[in-house]
């Protein structure tokens, strides 16, 4: 990995084991590289899953596979292969994926279908099928490793591992969640996840646990975007292992449903955070809150229209209160806006109000604001009681670096 | 002006003038820079005028007094300010421009709303009436100028003066239309203009003409893209003074209104075209060509979707044949595609074809054609009959210091 992101937390945070769960790594060689990139999560038999995949129309296979799998609820083992996305293939990486999920089925006893597969790196060439498996032969007897090194082996671009953690009681059980994911560029919605992955040993009943996943998803991974463009291979896979011993939950109205789904949320906006700290070339955290608009779709909309304008992005990597690109952005999204209600603030001061700047507008705390590493731009269109918030990075010239010769 | 642009034509091309059209511009001091800033061009009485604006759900006051001026049909001048937008500026704003249109029309002893103005540069700084005024005062009395130093003069951060001629037969006359425009970032469909200006000496009724400039409006300034964003003022007049001494074309129907409507589609492309040539740190010009999708407006929205790509114009700008981009870019444009139907190429190499990379794929040709200035993408979705052709530039390191602190 390159330097770690200016925006990276300290460490990577301690997690807690999760029963059920067996992490092992190793080196498939999918690049010239001199680390391990495939990751093969073995799950007990008995685990739950729910699943997010990319919006995108040209989906990669392992896509494919993994919508077609998730609906059936349940999973034995999850493969990731870091180094080469296997996206625009054709059949040659549909066949990969399938080789994949028939081996691990054969390893472990079970279904393909119950084997999930995902891969991240570039695009147009297919998986080779000869070094996945014999990566998987090497994964098999591999030494189960921790969360740490599975999050840095399922990483490809990105400067850091990242994990979070949050726990839950259900009745009188505390249950655990973890989560790993990779991601810092390709980045939006819909669904702005890259690759993640969620573990808990609650019972949760696959159909709920979907459920609850797709309504974290809404206001955490759908609510980030690096660079406006959605991957081929986005995908949150969430798995529940059931061996905390509460009695299973099946409907919302359960006791700890509730928590539990807080909990998810929670965990997913942690997450969703740490791949904007990471966003290719980021030297600020931009956290965008819109209010007053006539729906909570449309101040969505417009939050997503600042938080992919280049020239706000650039503006804030330059430290410069250019709150006019703000009001330009906002025009921009087609969405029901009035120049003469609207207000605009960073951080907590007020910079515009009512069609204009505020009376005897002091730039100073603004720019104070500006110079530090966590950005807050605030807007009410001052028309309903829509709301959203979405979080981004800044546009640097790091972007451009690691983008224009990603491939070389 | 700072270096210009590796895209820029080698010199202003030579213009012919147009009957009824004087140009003059004076130093209004906008900013603190030595140059000319305020355009000022007197037109014959009898000229017909017709616009496109911008899109914005918060355009600057002078977009909405040419809003409200231009179904009137006539002009008798227009003003240009540069390096002050006075978007975003409230009542003050307002009262800026009709001071302008009040001086104007007083010296013309004319309608205000014969009067067309346009403001460029910083938004939120309400345009000083005072500076307008002594530089109307200045421009009245200047000698007459000619087309090169009016595009200087109305541009900002334009590298280089913007201007092109093509000519019309309209029976027995020939006819000319003369266009400068200005712009070189926030610049995006819809509608995707900065501020350009188009004469013409030809006779052609207002609500004729404004059918004529929609229609090559909808095939140029909106098939352009430099950073996906959308100006607060753009705008696009065209004024037809009648001078030319055919019969007034008032149909489509009139023997040379179509000769009168190609040319004029031409020079719109053509100005267009050289928006995009100074997009802000361009390096590469690229021409993108979207056939085969389920409809014209479909294969916009794609072709749109490349090229408001970061990853894609990154891409470009390292000279790297990263097909998988456009797969990508293909893929989160939310319109119908199918993956193993489509064909992508560089320049006039195949490189990928029904799902998966061309057979014995030889990268040579299209690393060739990447090194050059001139770039060619070309999708074929392989659905229907829907095509469209836009405009982009590639998205470079010079983008971003241009626009880290454009204000300071």
């Amino acid at each position: 990995m390159t330097d770690r992101s200016p925006l990276a937390p300290a460490a990577f945070p301690p997690l807690p084991s999760i029963a059920g769960v067996t992490l092992r790594t190793a080196r498939a060689g999918y690049k010239a590289w001199d680390r391990c990139d495939l990751t093969y999560v073995e799950l007990d038999a008995g685990t739950a899953v729910a699943g997010v995949t990319t919006q995108s129309k040209c989906p990669s296979p392992e896509v494919e596979w993994c919508r077609d799998a998730i609906p059936l609820g349940s999973a034995r083992a999850l493969v990731v292969n870091a180094g080469n996305a296997n996206a625009f293939t054709g059949h040659r990486g549909r066949a990969a994926v399938e080789a994949i999920a028939a081996k691990v089925a054969n390893h472990l006893g079970c279904l393909p279908s119950d084997i999930f597969v995902s891969s991240t790196g570039v695009i147009g060439v297919p998986l080779p099928i000869d070094k996945a498996e014999a990566g998987l032969e090497a994964a098999f007897t591999a030494a189960p490793c921790g969360w740490e090194e599975a999050a840095t082996t399922i990483g490809t671009t990105d400067t850091y591992p990242k994990g979070a953690h949050v726990s839950a009681m259900i009745g009188d059980t505390r249950v655990e969640l973890v989560g790993i994911i990779k991601g810092s560029g390709m980045i939006a919605p819909d669904m702005a996840t890259m690759l993640g992955y969620i573990f808990t040993n609650a019972a949760i009943e696959p159909t709920l646990l979907q459920h609850m996943l797709s309504a974290a998803n809404r206001k955490s991974f759908s609510c980030i975007t690096v660079d406006s463009d959605t991957s081929t291979s986005d995908t949150v896979l969430a798995f529940a292992t059931g061996k905390a011993g509460h009695a299973p939950i099946t409907s919302m109205d359960d006791a700890g449903a509730d928590a539990f789904h807080a909990a998810l949320h929670d965990l997913c906006r942690q997450l969703a955070h740490l791949v904007v700290r990471d966003g290719e070339g980021a030297t600020k955290f931009i956290d965008i809150m819109v209010e007053g608009a006539e729906s909570d779709a449309s101040a969505h909309r417009i939050a997503l229209s600042i938080a992919n304008s280049p020239l706000v992005k650039t503006a804030i990597a330059g430290e410069d209160a250019n709150w006019g690109r703000i009001v330009m952005a906002v025009g921009k999204a087609g969405e029901p806006a009035d120049r003469d209600t609207l207000s605009i603030r960073f951080g907590a001061t007020q910079v515009a109000t009512g069609g204009l700047a505020v009376e005897g507008y002091d730039e100073a705390p603004v720019a104070a604001h500006l110079k530090g590493q966590d950005i807050q731009i605030g807007v009410d269109l001052g028309l309903g009681e829509g709301r959203a918030q979405v979080w981004t990075c800044d546009l640097t010239h790091g972007y451009i670096s690691i983008n224009a010769d990603y491939r070389s």
